[in-house]
């Protein structure tokens, strides 16, 4: 287990990161979820996992327990819930999981934290878990909550180089070059490269229809081909995406000094001086 | 009153046009939300309105009561929670609303919904209500749902007509052209155009934080300026957006044969036929 | 749209609103369900937004958008749920869809808010949302709501007049004498006249039976016959129930002085001098 | 402990009984809510059991165990939430309640209940929990329940004799003639006569007001003077509710006849024939 | 009714004792659920509820009227829910219950609290409705609730004595040796000793299946045998419990001196002074 | 990632094994929850893992993503939720997460799903979880689900081994010889042995208090010391806990025959033939 992860740590310790202000904790949220027939069903936990390890090195944070189960799929992003191994979570489910665990962090005297989310469709109700437990705790408790998409760190200067025919959108990159590429870079192992299938992208309607369309998605389940993708490409990805992340965390969550340190654990954030900027 | 919004109706004549097979029932889903000083709060639920009714009478369908509250304004959409008059649902109100609403619906024998979101920040959570009233209703009972955002029918050829410069991307349509021209041609008496914002497109930072950074956002509250909104652009872009629905319902949605709608209302959908294509 | 609805203002001019502490909010209260052959399916959405309109000319106040669905019809108050057209939320629905509108307005500064209810089931789930809303904020935070069923305002002496026969009691009033005249009043091109059913009172038991018997209830979904109502009456109630809520409101919510008025918006209740009598 | 209380009976027993076809189950509702200073907190709840065991000797019925707590006390039929002793519960919490022990009651095989509601605000929220059940176990599912509230079967004949100088309504009645009447008749010893507060009648504004206004209730938490009470009049009406409940549930409820009582307890209703009339 | 117990006290009483310092309240909490052929469907209502009378008496305390419904019975600790008679709540039925009473009291100016469990399948739910309700008062706000399941108050020495040939846990004690004794001591009209299964102890694997399996359990539906059941029994266990239930409140709830109980009813427990030890 | 677990294969291969009948989804569930200075936070869900995956091995299995948050600690079986990183979820949380993906994997086929936990209080809240999912799907669905806390496969004679000086039971066994040992054989590179708190084992009063009493904790916060744990302890309960929870699944989930396996895969369970044995 990295050792950066809040599980592979004692409490005791854990404590000591706290007092010495490396309290930032991040917390990947991803999914059980088909990504075709060459990447594994943890596909999108296995990322956002990896990116907040990296980032969390960069940053001296810490990284709190994956969510390794998120949101339905949807055929246009995911390719729906039709395929054995997609195993999703209510929105609900997913808003109070999120909820609870941003109020238990804070509880602790944790004020800066950053969700990192791989899973699409995830991000709603990641972002109503965040805005009920700030509710709870005050707009002014000095608790500080970011979220992001690992994707959107990626520049166009560096979707050039991994499209170099021209980048067709985010819309269709499910289990195609990007996600294949940083699990290239990340979990070699667990990519076949051989499965990857050659289809061209997807072409779906303007709307989304219910019961979804296991028709409108390729049987392999993936949205355009992910032949391109390489080690290279999820190496340069993964560096970029990691760099943009940190810089931008640094600059959101300014460093806490001693004094405003002072607080001890379980006072409520309140009651202690906030440190944020927009 | 529209005359196809079911409001105005009685229960009378609505069931007659059930058993007439006219059954495709359009739900317009707005927000009452920021819109700059030249918009009014019940912008989104104004256009989600007008839109539906003009669907509906090309498909001689009907319009339920729309949904003129909506999920949490964010800053990089919509402008965020900090204006005065922006009055949002939680995101589990939301979802049970739609939930009741289609449930409701599919009890009277409707199978065949439209749902027409105006606002951006409820396509989730409208999503997961139409999939929990599904999931009661059972996937093999007949019903079907289509959930669109209404901008989602702009084709590229509209768009270089409505944006010679180039189109910048739906981000930051907020209070913009779009919203702003189909405002004055929807409803031309509600619009101020003296008031339009001269700012330049915002510039966001690929992440969100909470609570809500207002200092990301113009004080004006929109996120890139209308001034080349205009009564022509917004009558091209509902003309072409509502021949755009109506063709993507009659598509998804075909008609129902008389030997079908022998059912008597009331019945359980699955103990009718189904009529759907994907 | 109503030059005091909410939804056809914009926040700059909202904020106005607030500032110059006319800021009294009516919130609507109705429900898409039958009212008979001659009334529409939206008669209590209808006629509680033109009580709540007249009321806030007479106030200066504004009407926050309508709640155009409400809760379950039952037998003995709206015919039931056995008619097509008939649309109801779940309780927990209302109850929310009531708490998260009043927390919102009471966060943007709003401390008195009038809900005009005009579908009898909804009552009890209004009350528990305001309820909850109230104890979100804290019993001491200066937000008051008043929450009142528009005819509780016809005194004995108009009844008189209404009703020269004698006055049979609320009880079967759905779609009857009291509602289609205040349709006649202000909406009279949805009302049919021709089409009032001519039936005696219903006789109710004195228990209500689930699942509900649609059998108790006269084919037409009338509970008493409508034929004596007419636009004179439709005026006379409209005007006493007019006068009485507005006399009512600025009794229980006296005027907040400038002084008063000088909290920055969206500080808390809580931190304001608040002005409430009982 | 009443013998007819299921609380006291072995599920062996308790199987019998619904094996021989003795299976209504009446299901007591009531609260703990002030009854002014000769009254006490647990009134409601006294005599919505004692009026269902009188009712269960008259048809051979069951009682479920009572439900003591209930919804929120108002200032304008229960005097409100301020009164110390007055313990309430949420909408949702009541809600579930009802839903759950009308369910497992079903899936025992029981399909005739009888809610015997004893505490004014009770009412819808009874009725959402029953609609909920109803709804999980299907409209054919042949469960059948009753909801009354007991003083609605008071005729006027009886209420003439009851209240000599003419009956002021419903509204007043809490911890006034009707209630203390009863409890002297069923529980006499609970009663402190020398305490009845005489005030005249309360007089109420037609709507409610939002943080509750414990101004508008007279000190002892009486709404009318129980003064006229007596152990007569609680006879009286105690028997003539008795029998008219009996009677209506007798008329709502047939008798089940044996060949349909061959259903092996935990089949699910559908599968059993279903006997109602409405 | 037990002169202790709340439903029994005017509201007028019930504040007295709250002002002289008597303010610590019991509740009782059970279930309704097969106890065999010789024991009743309430049993462990019956015996919370005599329990905390008992201690009540000792302590000077109050009884809240008893939770009549207890979560699901399991086949290894109460035989599950195949028995007729066994109806059960869902678990967040029980926790909102359980959290809105603690609130309630807490709201009245009651700061010692305690929950007296009878059915084991409780406990979690309860301890989640506490957590709850303690949660919104505020961790400082001096309530304090003490949850407890009577049996644990039983001492070797007593179990000694109580079991002669040795004791085999409480795990097989449903509807056994101990809940037979305490009935016979508390409510013998209740027991049929004549009804008691002779039958040995149930050997149960060390797992949960679901559904559940009622072929686990003895068709009588108790564990083990409750032959050597005794009154003496009874009396010497419902002695002992009292006994040591009240010594542990008194020594975790010290008295409150009057100048603490200065707090008028109704302000918010953190404005009053705490007594607490741990 | 091990080879059996769901989230490192593709969804084709997840299908095959669903086809080929090995279809055993095991689910770990563990917490986030201070084990003492010695042990990391992720102890419970570390060592639900390695069981899980163990027990798949032999029973040719598979395993679901670990739960890696749990419900709150107590005091006297987890040392409570003061201890920095005890972050916790709130039962209603639990419950529904569970629930959903249970509900899900059973949507795929999955009719065989073991539930191996090792935090104590998640117990009753995976339960409910797993009664809810049964609920939906009909006790009929031929879906089987076993819950276990694996520490209660350890029978006496191996306790008598681990523990010569006598086993005092599994109440105080937090972050001691059996958590200790089990992880110095499963993860041994994250047991700091040198850290081990040497404590007496801890007094703890026959009831719970809220708030909890942090002072009852040591504040190592160890229940009793792990000093004699060693890794041939470890091992020879792993080995033994394995063995018996794999023959335990065995013999309740019988082998499901080709034939049987012939349903397609998302067909509902009903519509198979369900093998189950009780």
């Amino acid at each position: 287990m990295h050792p950066l992860m809040m599980g592979s740590l004692s409490w005791v310790t854990y404590q000591q990161r706290l007092q010495e202000g490396n309290a930032i904790v991040l917390i990947p949220c991803g999914a059980l979820e088909q990504h075709g027939p060459h990447l594994p069903l943890g596909t999108d936990a296995l990322l956002s996992t990896s990116v907040a390890q990296a980032v969390a090195e960069q940053i001296n944070g810490l990284v709190a327990p994956t969510f390794s189960y998120g949101y339905k799929s949807q055929p246009k992003s995911g390719g729906g819930q039709s395929f054995p191994g997609t195993t999703s979570l209510d929105g609900s489910s997913l808003i109070h999981l999120m909820r609870d665990v941003v109020r238990e962090l804070a509880r602790q005297g944790v004020t800066q934290i950053g969700v990192v989310n791989g899973h699409y469709e995830n991000q709603w109700f990641l972002t109503e878990g965040i805005e009920l437990a700030i509710r709870e705790m005050g707009n002014d408790s000095g608790l500080r909550v970011m979220r992001l998409e690992y994707w959107d760190f990626l520049t166009q200067d560096i979707l050039d180089k991994v499209f170099p025919d021209g980048f067709p959108g985010f819309a269709l990159e499910h289990a195609a070059v990007i996600e294949t590429s940083l699990m290239i870079h990340y979990h070699p192992n667990l990519v076949h490269l051989n499965l990857i299938p050659d289809i061209p992208p997807t072409d779906f309607p303007p709307y989304d229809l219910f019961p979804q369309c296991p028709e409108w998605v390729h049987p392999s389940g993936v949205l355009s081909s992910a032949k391109s993708a390489s080690a290279e490409k999820g190496k340069l990805m993964a560096e970029h995406i990691t760099t943009g992340i940190a810089a931008a965390i640094q600059q959101a969550f300014p460093p806490i000094s001693p004094s405003d340190r002072s607080f001890s654990i379980f006072s409520h954030p309140s009651q202690r001086s906030s440190q944020s900027t927009c």
